[in-house]
């Protein structure tokens, strides 16, 4: 069997600056993510982060990858165009795409939905509960009617994206918010999985089914049918056809 | 009752440059659309074209308008990002958007769908069956099982766009090919209607059906509630809103 | 202008048997709900219910009538199937139907859905905020960013429908669940609409926000064309037709 | 792994009855369909059909089958109301199920999509093409642009279905109507796929790429997750759960 090759791209800015984050997450969030993964047999993983060339996603970088998982928080203008373009291709080529948290703004997930993908926040410490509302679909495997997280950055209704093609998760705040907390879209042939958890400062991402969520969604957004190529058709064609079919 | 204000944009080259379109529009196709619109009394209309300053389509023109035609076909390129950027925020906070024909190329509908909108065509002058199949929806209003087309353009699936929130009309043509003819989305506040049809040198903007659809539209995609703000909130909550609800 | 007709059913059985039903609802929750809509000059109502002979819904009672609201609790298995039926066929047919809290067990909403339509609830006089998801719609207007309300019955995920056209509102509840609360979808020629707020004890139907969604709804819901037949074409087509179109 | 459990449902009485039908189907189409379906190392087959006993769909028959295919044609009034209702439990827990041809007459997928599922017909031995609109899709696996039928019965629009979750095909006729011939949608837990192909007399089912759809089909409507229960929970909430999440 062939593994599902995940890349984890992330900014990696606020582990390198600022000392709280570096202490839940020493060697980087894209790091934490990839631990958890690769633990996974049918999973290979490598990541990329914001400062190297091209961003870490130069064209071999994403032809070798089956689904991308998107952190950024402060520094989602310095992605260049160029490269969000690139990966836009992939992604309508049958690329999975799973953006994380605070990517809500990145300029790739804004790029793919349309809208301002804007919301509310609040950090406060508070608690959080993620109803599962689609217990059937593969990213719920294993969870049960919610997720319960006791520390969290709130993130509240309106979210500006286009209606899901399904609602996963829907989260409630303790301070009295509603936020749809797991969205999934499908853009040309790839799969787009929005999941709200994470914060750099709080160990979201070292709760299990936090990242029981994120493998899940890893084999979810895998392209079902490898296209022979990336992008999509735009062809003329032949006159000859008209009257016999 | 205040009037819907109309705003029809067009490229408006091919009818300067090129003998054959002149003939047919010899206005030009904004001021063809715009001559049966104004033939409406809840309807105004304005035009802007790409060679007037900032594409005719200034923060105040904007402002004016409750719902914008968009026609385009050889020059999408040379639209300027800020304009589109302009448009999109408008559309996002409620504006509506009908997209004609070789539109499907345009940035501002490639920018609202984040797909790359791409299709096959041919020119062999064959006939389309536009058929409805959504005979209770506002924009069929007055068109029966299917408008006939005796001499069409043809354009063909695969359409590389989000699935639409609802379809509205299916082409058959004769040489075989079938398209997504009519479709509608929002985004944001705004809606969207592609509309197939339309060619620089077939008459098809003085066909009556056509033009009952797209005054349909125009109708359809008027904002149903004015917005005081353009955009959408990206708000940090009050802290102390924690416990009291 | 004509008015849009709307017809207000209710089971009508506990407020002549529950003397706190009775208290807060001394006329019955359809002629409470009446009589809101009846202030507004482009609505007209009528009331029907389920003791009547064929619970009021005739057939010249449903031709008569735009939009049907629906109030069900405790007795929805002995709505006859034959109403459901006719019921059925005139929302296919295009006339709105609004199912109201508890009515999401109903025989009508359950057969238009597909589905179980089950959820979780919980009596406690709980705080319950219901955030507006969608403020461009005809159905949020005139309501800002959410609904508050002080003591309501709790509806809690998974509630088991089909994904709906598009999300209008999602609670939150004091004890810790949210739900989809605000739902639309179209069934043929028909638009529906599922809002959750409501009680045969609490006084819901007399708060003035949840009466101006209700108004707004009505509007949505009125068919948008009326239909020369109710039903939808099973039609054989004449054979000659081929190679000729 | 466990091998996908497949039950293919028959009416199966023109193939008794109807010298023409028999030539094609000798064994009945359900055996067909049956024989394709074994080759496939992944997947397991059962047969059921009207006459037996319970429809040959039995309790215990469900609770082993993964994925149902039906196919009805002249009978379905005869099908019990009360084996409609256990085979939508089943679809509602999980169970994946496929609806050929006329089958979208019949009572179970009625039942799901809440509407009357009519359509334009003719029988005229007419050339048909089915475009793939979802290349990315598990069901169009194997399929480029188009599977071409020589000789087809028409369905055309419009076919009065709930807006598909995704379309996968959409069909061309050699007379001039179009049909959305792939369609899939998602109720409860449970997959369904609705595929246009079929005739009681032409030979469809030994078509190869039909054979292909059917087979992705299968795998693809498989439960994703399996359930504990079959049915969704309508549940009182504990009432102590208020102020404690």
């Amino acid at each position: 069997m062939n593994k599902i090759r995940a890349t984890v791209w992330n900014e990696f800015r606020q582990e390198k600056s600022e000392e709280k984050v570096q202490k839940v997450y020493p060697d980087g969030i894209h790091n934490a993510i990839a631990e958890f993964l690769d633990k996974h047999q049918d999973i290979s993983v490598k990541t990329a982060t914001l400062d190297e060339a091209e961003h870490g996603l130069t064209e071999q970088v994403l032809d070798e990858t089956d689904v991308l998982i998107w952190w950024g928080h402060l520094a989602h203008r310095e992605v260049d165009d160029a490269i969000v373009d690139r990966v836009q291709q992939c992604v309508l080529a049958g690329m999975g795409l799973i953006v994380l948290h605070s990517g809500h703004e990145s300029k790739i997930f804004r790029r793919l939905m349309g809208t301002s993908c804007s919301l509310r926040w609040r950090e406060a410490e508070e608690r959080e509960r993620l109803w599962n509302v689609a217990p059937g679909h593969e990213i719920t495997r294993g969870i049960g009617d919610y997720i319960k997280l006791s520390c969290a950055e709130m993130y509240g209704e309106r979210f500006d994206i286009p209606e899901p093609d399904k609602q996963i998760f829907i989260s409630w705040f303790q301070g009295g918010e509603v936020f749809r907390s797991g969205c999934v879209w499908e853009r040309g042939n790839g799969r787009i999985f929005y999941f709200r958890p994470g914060h750099e400062s709080y160990p979201i991402f070292k709760d299990k089914n936090i990242q029981k969520v994120i493998v899940n969604a890893v084999r979810w957004a895998a392209p079902r049918i490898m296209q022979d190529t990336k992008g999509c058709p735009n062809v003329k064609e032949p006159i000859e056809k008209i009257g016999g079919i």
